[in-house]
């Protein structure tokens, strides 16, 4: 695999912003991927400073270590 | 929402398992959802106890404080 | 070993929930377990639709790669 | 809650190391806390550095943002 | 190396307070180490219980496997 | 605060690798920060592909959430 890559996280998801709702210090923000809902925790003050609005284009960002897996 | 929710982490993404590499003390496993690759790095001893293997059905758990988001 | 194993978090530990506190975005949700308090700070979202209260049986799942050690 | 506190880390579960692994990069270590078995992965230089061995008391030391609440 | 070691986190950085907001549950501490500004993240009972205050010299601590490398 | 920001993720350090150590699915990679060092776990197969290597000018890139205080 040769793909440019910028951060070393493998996990980057491309969606829309559904929701966000601004708490005093962390946000919860919901992106549609596909067919699923990824609901991201971020500080307040990055989704202000990044501007963060329902609609947007984001990549939902996980690192590998963070992901476990579940069999039903 | 009222959907049924066994564990508090938010984000539990269907898929397919396409790789799994197994090193001494983690592995590293691959999982189809949708049109996305999702990578976790997991206990060699969680893939061998839940008797991990291609093809299989799994979900990716992933806890909404570990999603970072980025604006290209 | 081969006990049935749900989810690859190696940890999970049964108890019972001893005080809730819901945030704007996030709650803080005390487990007694054995002797210990195990403290976790989950999306008010999952508290509630969950129905934690007080004195329900949870199991906290913490994967193993989020264990720090110290000597003392 | 007056007590003494070093980190913000709200857990800290004391107990005995029954288990060490070293992997090349990281160590899975083994911790008898109550009734419950901890499993940790830090890296082989920490375990080493710190000279871990079975039969060491430790503390498990866990954010409370990395636990998730699971209900049976 | 052989420094003493007195956790498993390899990362302990220095530095002094330059900010604490706190909120209902969590609390977003921003900490001066060298040229850099480190913000962190942790729960209300936390800031309280230590006594957090503007200029107090802290430790930030990060776990090495939440680190991730982003190239430019 | 209107700089730009590419990711939520609030620490991102400026530095030079100093070392890679390689093993088999997961690399400690150290990276010099001012007067610190930052040692980070990433995917081996992230390392290969960004093609890391010594002397490499790379940011540290680290959630707040996972941020903990210590005080001495």
């Amino acid at each position: 695999m040769n793909r440019y890559m910028a951060i070393s996280a493998r996990n980057q998801l491309s969606g829309k912003i559904t929701e966000i709702q601004l708490g005093d210090v962390v946000a919860h923000v919901t992106v549609r991927v596909g067919k699923n809902l990824i609901e991201s925790v971020i500080t307040r003050r990055s989704a202000e400073e990044m501007g963060l609005k329902k609609g947007d284009t984001v990549k939902a960002v996980i690192k590998s270590t963070e992901v476990m897996l579940q069999k039903d």
